[in-house]
């Protein structure tokens, strides 16, 4: 079989002392924390479309990054290339799962007969290579905004013919996540939202989000898919404004229309700081909620206004992020997506090692310290006693709603001034950078 | 009776080519529209905090404002001269409504007897004013935020003394408001929020907020409040995070705890800007969910990540927030709330004034405006026949829930590629230029 | 001679009743405002890139936009075919001026010598063309940021090869510009900044920038251009940090080198407020450091963090714009152009007659406005005797350097407590308000 | 003497295992590196005004601070308090540099005189306090944003007597910062800027500002003066522009008035991000324009848009700052300051020496990390290979400005395409990453 990356070796755990590029220096799959080894805690996903039909290009530059496969004859030919050089980088790299768009792994065809058999001669060859080398679908999606008739939207666009080809195209999406084995289903509304309000009938659009959604329920019962199904919120690009622009809308969309159930959250690094939270902050919001469903780890620039995609590197952002994970008492059939992009300016291929390299290396050292810091109690220990108020006299009658305001104004008024303890941010802060420093 | 504004006599209307500072220009309350008068239509209120009580102090500097009313000679003294002042403020604006927090208008006591004792003096004093000028209480509501006590929030504080505390300030903030009539009581969570994850519990947090705004509708009904219950929503400042982040949070939040039949919302231009959204995104979210409760006009500099509660002047902004609000078919018992400031160097009491008739002027041109341009059909004929094929065939079908999956591939497949027409965002602009530079 | 847009008339001048949208409603070319015409002071150019090269294609989709000239042979023929669409679109909109980038106008060949023949044979049909017409050329610039081979910038790039491509591209390009009459060469350092500090030196590359600039004062000079040399500010995106990151970023720069008697500032809506100004602000500045150059009309949405290049449509933005060229004395021989592009789903070819007839009548009635607005003295007045006090005493000693901190410590001790006034903000915002409403 | 942190001991270096929160984990003073102590590299400076004057009050909310010297008797007496509290405090921190301002030390008295002598007893008594511990002044500086006088700016005030007041107030500020001993002067223009252009004539303002500084630099020579004088960027707030936007901004105003051989700038963490720059970029820039002078080391949450003056913890900020110190050769006469204050919900003593431990610690690991980074040269090598083209051949002529653009098109049209080489981002932050991780 060809070989794509011939001068990249497999990628093996060398420690943190080891100054080869092409070794992970905290990422050991087999390592066990907790019962469990690490690559079981993180589930590392590949995105297929950033790693094998990212161009580089962007709205003020053509392509640049120099691929190997792209010099194949034909469409379904560079197709076919596109999977077993997906398969060599998964394999290199030692990731276990993959994230796919139907149009990433098949180009569309003439008609949508074309596309879905453009679909299935390649989906069987992904199985076969699956099957080959154990490497699993995480998720699948359906891509409804890269072609012009989604210019208005999907489900939510103002074409009634564009919604019933959007479901078509789902349909498919979703036979081929099942037939490929995937755990889970994506949706993330890439053009479902407004450019201006002058031309838009809000309810409308949102109603048929809703009517889209409870369709591909039905659909995916009826085929016997068993997987899970995750929203992903981002708050806007390409759009001014996105329906599922963070977790408190999205499930505060599905609560209206009773579908709150059915879902869980696809949360990113990067979508989440361009809505104005934390990664955590949305984690942590879904976790409580109990839709924390998996992860896209890629990162953005705070002081940049649209999506970069990075590669993850920030060590607070990863341990915050996997503390979460744990206290959800894992990842449960998500995983943790690398929804990320090389540099433009990184066009070799070399750079895609490096940055998975980076991005492991970053959640597992990250899982290491996140997994002290909760064994330690430090934080935990904490919050409980900060909060322990509630678990006893007038705090649990609050909490078991035994009283109302008449008693809470009899209460107050015997008792008199509260008493306040100070929270302690700067050294609860210390604590975290403790355990990062340590490195768990 | 002592009079403040002395060399300012009552504003009235002189018509858009008057010169007089002291005039408007565009609000004439008894004009009609569309079978109402101006004021009917704006229901204008001012606050009370921003208008009698601030001082131009900032993290930065101290109070700058001179104000004849602060030489009072003692907390009470002053709190009866700011009510006299206030009152001859909007008789001589014509304002007919006012908001406040308990705290405006009556300082805290050593005790919460004494707390409330203050707060019946006063309270007794406006009511006389009141009934003398017919001017009304839009809302009430609690300053949960100023005081040090409530540094760790008010509901969501950490501190279940807190918890009782604040309770029993609400319950007699509602009490006065009832007292006074009042139509709306607001709930803004000033530091209902958190500034670390390290130190919160959100999970407690939420339940107990959920919980304080559960036990203040039961003690409402049981007074005989008739009222609209308001959430302010806020993404963040003071606090890092504030749990009612935008609309979308906050609905999502009380469709939670089955609370979202009892809350509409009070909408501040500032509060939507600083969530990322337009003014009008969420009024409009609001308007179609049904919850659409009242305004707080103010804007902020979307250069500024900061509250800065400008008097409103931008027309764009007014015009398409009037443009929701005749659709909504009116503020109904809502109003709108000048929760704004003059600039910190804006230190004179002509200041007020003039910052109110800019205000109020904005939103009279607005309100002309918007009602043409809604009643010229132009953007809503053109809304309608863009989303005309969810009237008719495949549409209504999907409209109506008569089709899923595979009816919808069935029909794709047989009718092929999509037709798009352009969405003419720029003929759109153009038109709402047009009725802004006409003036309606 | 192929017409293109056989639907569209000639654009002519209605007034403000006109329901026409193929009408200007208040750009009246010939329309006398203090002396001039309105198309001489306004100077109204087409960017030849947008509007004629523009595809729709985002970070996220495909190309949308339907464009008669497509349909060409090859790209030449594509080329040749867009001058003609250019000078009919320029012609029907009666637009003065064009802008362009070398490869906007003629695709790139195998070689250097094979690009510069393009050039060629399309720059004759081009001056053909505006000898016909009389249409012309406000500037010209190259294209150093699209090709692959800029990935790491142009003039700043780590590569010395790709600074002697880069300047045998803009020797060329300025050739081109003065052959065509343009009157201004622009500099626009599409990827002149860095991605990451890790990999940039950064002061290297700020020395090679003055080196490349100072060659083109050379070379232009050498073949006799007189035109205006024109900076243009962005503070990022494409790169992370754009060098030219603001108007006062940029003049620093050239103080720092002894260029800036050299260059003048092209300034754009949409770069100022990404780099945290208002559009005010960075021509306002530039005025006063004599550099105000040319416009970039285009506005962006202060919601969003990238650059949207919306055609202008706000009133206040462009009021305040024109305040300051006519306060600047004009426009001189810059001009105002749209370097704006219609919404991607805004993609049919009568969507950029809507655009540029919202951003020209924008910018008309704005002239009128600001004109009264200077006339009229009020905001002048205010602030003249707002700063009185530099005109005499104490103050006329501080602005002629008479004084030194002894005496004016002398001074302070016995003069003791200092009076402000009000800086009126309010009224001030309310007078603008009222000149825009009344349309000057 | 009073002792006010009873609890609190002297804090000693533990090391990193250590779990005693009253103990530097990292913070080693007299540890060697490079061949100069810690204590030598960093230089750190507590904050006179947040550190002992901070009350926790905010724009919603009252003072929350609980400080034992509070309970003073008068004004002065309280300022006494404070010189006693804050050398016990600095002590105990090991801190070997205080900055402050005039009015920090020493309250406003009814005239200027009054002030000043106030001002002269409190020094007195700082005098002999740093006589006592060897403690030193890292810098003075006066306050001129506070008092309302300076509510339209000080140096830019539109009125004179406000220039003249702040003139004798500097005057003043120079002399104590020169009588204590003083290594460095700021200036940092609290309110030099403006809130809307519509009052501001920013020509004459901008002026004035150099014109102030002039007067400054003289003055301080005549007294003796030998210390560096710096200008503090910030972008804005409290004013909606502040002239020193950034340090490009600063420097560009410098050298426009001849100033920029007198000024160095102390760089703020907090306003380079404000300002849409990286710490990192305005240390760089600063350096390689000779003008890096001083650190504030206090952080801004990148996710809110005002000052929050957050301890550093965030240890990739810390690194990246001290490289760049590194390659300056050190802060020489500068320091580094944190101009940090703990969060209103840390209101207890105890909090202050948490945060200073937190910031100190992550500055000095940072430190270890940073020359470790520095001395492998791996980030260093990188850069050279990559810009190596232009230290030969034709790169070496175009830096030695042997050619033109007529040899540059030559050379391209003979070589042809270039080839480039990727810029490696994501290896070069692994290697960052590592560094970090491995502690150096």
């Amino acid at each position: 079989m060809k070989e794509f990356f011939k001068e990249i070796p497999v990628i093996q755990y060398e420690g943190e002392t080891s100054k080869n590029p092409f070794a992970f220096k905290y990422y050991d799959p087999e390592k066990e924390i907790a019962g469990k080894t690490m690559k079981e805690h993180l589930r590392f996903s590949m995105s297929y479309w950033h790693t094998m039909t990212g161009s580089g290009a962007d709205p003020f530059g053509l392509a640049t990054m120099i691929r190997s496969w792209d010099r194949a004859a034909s469409p379904m030919d560079l197709a076919e290339q596109r999977v077993l050089a997906a398969f060599e980088l998964m394999h290199k790299l030692q990731i276990p799962y993959f994230c796919f768009h139907d149009r990433d792994i098949a180009p569309e065809g003439a008609t949508l007969s074309e596309t879905n058999k453009n679909l299935d001669r390649i989906v069987k060859i992904i199985k076969t290579r699956m099957t080959e080398t154990g490497i699993k679908v995480l998720w699948g999606t359906a891509n409804l905004f890269s072609h012009p008739r989604y210019v208005h939207g999907a489900a939510t666009s103002c074409n009634a013919e564009v919604f019933a080809y959007a479901a078509a195209q789902v349909k498919k999406a979703l036979e081929i996540t099942f037939e490929l084995g995937g755990v889970n289903y994506v949706f993330w509304g890439g053009r479902e939202g407004y450019d201006t309000l002058l031309n838009t009938n809000m309810e409308l659009e949102l109603d048929n989000l809703a009517r889209f959604l409870s369709m591909a329920l039905d659909y995916a019962g009826e085929i016997g898919f068993k997987g899970q199904y995750l929203i992903e919120p981002k708050p806007r690009e390409p759009t001014k404004h996105q329906y599922d622009f963070d977790v408190a809308a999205a499930l505060g969309f599905l609560r209206k229309y009773g579908l709150d159930r059915s879902f869980k959250m696809n949360i990113e690094a990067n979508h989440a700081t361009l809505a104005g939270h934390s990664f955590q902050h949305e984690l942590y919001f879904a976790r409580i909620n109990g839709v924390l469903g998996s992860i896209d780890a890629n990162q953005g620039d705070l002081l940049l206004g649209w999506d970069t995609d990075h590669f993850p590197g920030d060590i607070y952002s990863a341990v915050l992020a996997l503390y979460e994970v744990l206290k959800n008492g894992g990842l449960h059939s998500g995983g943790l997506n690398f929804d990320a992009k090389t540099r433009r300016a990184s066009f070799e291929e070399a750079d895609l090692f490096h940055a998975y390299i980076t991005g492991m290396d970053t959640y597992a050292r990250a899982l290491v310290i996140a997994h002290s810091l909760l064994q330690s109690g430090e934080l935990e220990n904490f919050v409980s006693t900060r909060y322990a108020g509630y678990s006893e006299g007038i705090g649990k009658e609050i909490v078991e709603q035994k009283v109302g305001f008449k008693e809470l104004e009899l209460y107050t008024l015997k008792h008199g001034a509260v008493q306040n303890s100070s929270g302690q941010q700067e050294r609860l802060e210390g604590i975290l950078n403790m355990y990062i420093m340590a490195g768990g």
